[in-house]
């Protein structure tokens, strides 16, 4: 467990739920960070399966083993289901204090990883018959950071109702940037395999949209969010994560030159 | 996800839970039944595990085809996740009316299937160096009865910390009819492969006490839980339910006696 969380990945999704909290007043602090901190553990989980033997059979991943590789398949997945269930007693635990959130914060987050418009949805769809690309991305990625954003909100003591809609953006924004890293990103600077999807076959904006298309498309959703974000105290802060993010998570210009090079020549 | 949990086996821990939330006086029968539910989706979802290749690689359950066999290894570890996902889903919707009762629910339900003391901890430990077998029982089936009891008490209006301890004496109770119908029972009556405890090189009850070692043993735990109920209400009805199980577990003796008949042949 210890070696699928640790050490962790950009932790986007408990950023932008603490920071939606934030925004929104910081009402139920620890309330806050036990929300983000059980969505990123089901994030990690989500990775452990991820790279098992037969889904992407990724022996890397955050530039060590994969924790099937390091530990052994039977481990990983029980690590797997380990993990999810800290994560829903963790939220528990923190929220003896605030009962009355409880239901809803477990309810969006259950939403964000489980069937039918969850992570356990979007891969399924991989190994199944591929939607319209936007539902896969919705369900595989969206879904999360659509908790992340909700979760932030109540604890935060801001209205649901307000954030809703805008983490499938940004979720989608995050899938065609992970699509574009993994067609033209180098797997030593992002401590993972690159080319998965061409290997596995799987839907890819990239695929889809052409990369100019793909990053356009991704600055689009970017700029939706932050146009739609509601009136808080904390814009400001929020507007400059999100920023940050979709600069971060763009290939580096140079270093996508060079592979697309590399791969015509 | 319905391929795992339909058609049930003999949903013995929920009948638990519900049983006790009876004999206590069954104060929040919605929430009970929300813990029953919530209790047997993550028995189920172990089960689900337990059938994959790299555990004991069985191709039957129930009598059907396993989930993985039916429907693919991705789509059973994905059913087995989302089923967990399910299983506190569905208890914080019944929970909603009564928040003050979520945390305790939510965190005895996951102390019986997580790490470092429930079902996942249990499984881990076949994986790994196998500790003393009552340890190991604890995890793997007591945790999960004992969570039974202790939810199903919450839910109906009873004290918990009376109820402590019986679902692990029950659970191990379990345990050992398991293993001895893993030794001695007949794979079409079951559902089942049966000899899967040899196969495996598993910690066993019958390999540890003999035939008759591990029958008694079984008979004194039961003994033990029936004499240790609390005074309550429905303690007959209770007494009555644990009766039947502790009967109808153990290998029928004409059965036990023509498979070792057979074995010694």
């Amino acid at each position: 467990m210890r070696h699928a969380v640790f050490p962790g990945g950009a932790r986007f999704r408990p950023e932008l739920c603490l920071g939606v909290a934030e925004a929104c007043g910081d009402a139920h602090p620890l309330v806050a960070e036990a929300a983000a901190v059980s969505i990123e553990l089901l994030h990690c989980a989500s990775l452990v399966y991820d790279d098992l033997p037969c889904f992407d059979d990724a022996p890397i991943r955050r530039g060590h083993a994969a924790v099937h590789v390091a530990h052994g398949e039977e481990l990983a997945i029980l690590a797997g289901n380990a993990l999810i269930v800290l994560s829903f007693d963790s939220l528990a635990r923190a929220g003896a204090a605030q009962p009355q959130l409880l239901p809803g914060l477990l309810r969006v987050i259950a939403r964000g990883v489980g069937s039918p418009s969850g992570i356990c949805a979007g891969q399924a769809w991989e190994s199944d018959t591929p939607p319209e690309l936007g539902v896969y991305h919705r369900a595989k990625t969206g879904a999360l950071f659509e908790s992340a954003i909700i979760a932030g909100a109540i604890a935060g003591g801001g209205d649901p109702m307000q954030w809703s809609g805008l983490g499938y953006r940004l979720g989608e924004a995050y899938q065609i940037a992970d699509d574009l890293r993994d067609a033209y990103g180098r797997a030593e600077l992002l401590g993972k395999p690159v080319g998965q999807d061409a290997v596995h076959a799987r839907p890819s904006a990239v695929h889809e949209l052409g990369m100019n298309g793909a990053v356009q498309r991704m600055s689009d959703l970017c700029d939706e969010v932050l146009g739609r974000l509601p009136a808080c105290d904390g814009r400001q802060d929020l507007i400059a994560l999100i920023r940050g993010w979709s600069q971060k998570l763009l290939p580096h210009p140079r270093q996508t030159a060079a592979t697309a090079m590399s791969a015509t020549s």
